[in-house]
């Protein structure tokens, strides 16, 4: 009961602070006003904030859909958890600074744009890390309600590493060409947004996805 | 058990959200400080950032309410929704950078003010259609305590289509008078404020709309 | 059950605003940075800004305490509460806005530092008002799980209006003198966290008294 | 069952102001845009923000993690516990502003630096001021759980005081050695996050320390 409730609070916690930066991601669209230009013409100049909006808003929502799903598997909330945590929401509430700046500097396309874009990625992979080690921490002890048997431990880990491992890509592919890196990270999003469970899979696969992610119907 | 707290922490999360937003609303709200003229004088230049905040203020609290009253009805929470309600979040997230916008250009009363009108009235179209998208979704499998019965289906979405039909019969006009649009994205404001639900209309009718709306006595 | 929920809904948004609110206050907390003179000339030159600071942080912490005690005696929500709440959350949100107007023009000791100061009280006056219009709904109908005896709803209303006239009161003197009238606004906020619920009072007033604000026990 | 229910409106509020102050530590960090010179130059000028965000983002994720823990212990919540937290909200919402003041002149290394760390550790001090302030509050009268035996009480305020004297110590030093002063309040920062509680201390010791702090399993 007790615990129930400590969960529950770091739930409330996590959405506040994830909330709250997603509405910050919004700030970075601003236009200068009037004296400044035609407004449609400082619109149309913004398109990368636009863009930029956009994916990182779904890639933070992505984040808290996931986040959501691992946390409730949760049966025991301890300091380390609280900690790990923490440390996730230090990515996620860097996202709208990374994103604030990829938005400024990408249609430069010179070095400048490529650092931003890397900047950008290696938010994400920050990020990544940070789910990855909530999730490493859930398979110890007995700290949630359905254990995953030690011997899907790798393929579950795999699944996990291998998202960070495309931001991490992004971010190294940024050094040498932003806007493919940029495009990366966008294609996750959307890569993310309309996958499925697989429900006919074979049972190991499914099972370790069902434990790291949302087990929602898909009807 | 596990299904209701899932959507009371995506209430929370939207409801975090729109809190954000619906403050972030204010930070339009400045003055240039001393040594600027008049501050009497200011705050009467800025007669359009007022009313553009009290009727942004007003439509993200109708937004709100009718959340509230839709998402109550669901009993069960897929990803598909989950997704659907960041399509609505990303809208409403918008909506304070698109006050900021008309209510400094409205008062230009030229083809810059038509455009920021026209981007006002579009964030609300945006919003329109990720709020249908979710009352779409409950009309499908057996995702609310209370079905409508299919026979009604037509007539409930006439209605909530209606709503964003107006606003993008706005953003039209915007393009052509930024007032005239302007007063009535206002004025859709007003009206939703003091709707009342039509309590001796016929079954039919009153069905679909208690399904669709908030459903509290209006004593 | 479903009714308690929606309290408990109407709470959440209230918190999330008034949260977000108080918190954005800090942000008026800002000094110009290296090369523009001593940091400890800066932050000097500021006191209103801190000073106003700490009047509008603990102004809304009481309007939220209030709120929580208010909020919690009610028995069913309906669409008229939800919007007198958010005429409310409208006016806590314009709080920002204001305290930073007062501090940047309450030194200035001149006319400007009037109109500013009036409308730093006339916020706490529209504050009052959403608040006032509350408690007035929860006085009708069969609202509240405790209602008070018709005999005692003037001695209720008298002390809540006595709380708004203040506000009244300081923003029409705040036209003649701004220190004076920001002493006022200050000494209210004072006043209302050093307030004691007069525990062996008369039994008429303790009840109103009781209902209208927190029953907490001050041992 | 109602005063559950305070407490975790209590909660709520607190987690809602602790989660937007966590937040808006980001907004500090920003760069010029382009045509000020390299991004990557511009971001290796501003390592004190970067710096300044990560131990203030944990100093007041620590907060969060102590709070919760001692809230919890907590039976019934009067308005004298509401007002002592609004003080410690006061100065966690200061957090962002000393922060960015710090950040911007820690690098100047001269007096204006000084005064900054000084300002950056008065605000942990107040902090410190009003967590110790409700821990007080808990060990008088029948308001928490399992309450201390009173011959405890010295033995808990003084572990709860010596985390209060390391920020006075900083600030005073911050006078003298900016630098200093700033590395330990980091140092603060990291002896909280890998702090366990012991085990198989002895008796007294352990229980002062489980009912001022969380109480978690670290397994």
């Amino acid at each position: 009961m007790g615990e129930l409730m400590d969960r529950s609070r770091l739930e409330a916690f996590s959405d506040g602070v994830i909330a709250v930066a997603i509405t910050l991601l919004a700030l970075d669209l601003t236009v200068a006003g009037p004296g400044h230009g035609k407004l449609a013409h400082q619109l149309g100049e913004h398109w990368p904030a636009f863009l930029a909006y956009v994916i990182s808003f779904f890639t933070i929502g992505i984040i808290w859909v996931n986040h959501h799903a691992l946390i409730r598997t949760i049966k025991t909330v301890n300091r380390t958890l609280l900690f790990l945590n923490l440390l996730l929401l230090l990515f996620v509430v860097l996202i709208p600074f990374a994103t604030s700046t990829v938005a400024d500097y990408l249609s430069e396309n010179n070095g400048d744009a490529r650092v931003a874009t890397a900047l950008y990625g290696a938010s994400f992979v920050g990020m990544s890390i940070g789910f990855t080690a909530i999730f490493e921490w859930t398979l110890h002890g007995h700290r949630v309600y359905q254990p995953l048997p030690p011997e899907q431990h790798w393929a579950a880990r795999a699944r996990f590493v291998s998202g960070g491992l495309v931001y991490v890509a992004a971010t190294i592919i940024a050094l040498f060409n932003a806007i493919v890196a940029f495009v990366i990270i966008g294609l996750v999003a959307v890569y993310y947004i309309f996958e499925r469970t697989p429900r006919h899979a074979d049972g190991d696969t499914a099972t370790a996805t069902a434990t790291a992610r949302a087990r929602y119907p898909d009807t």
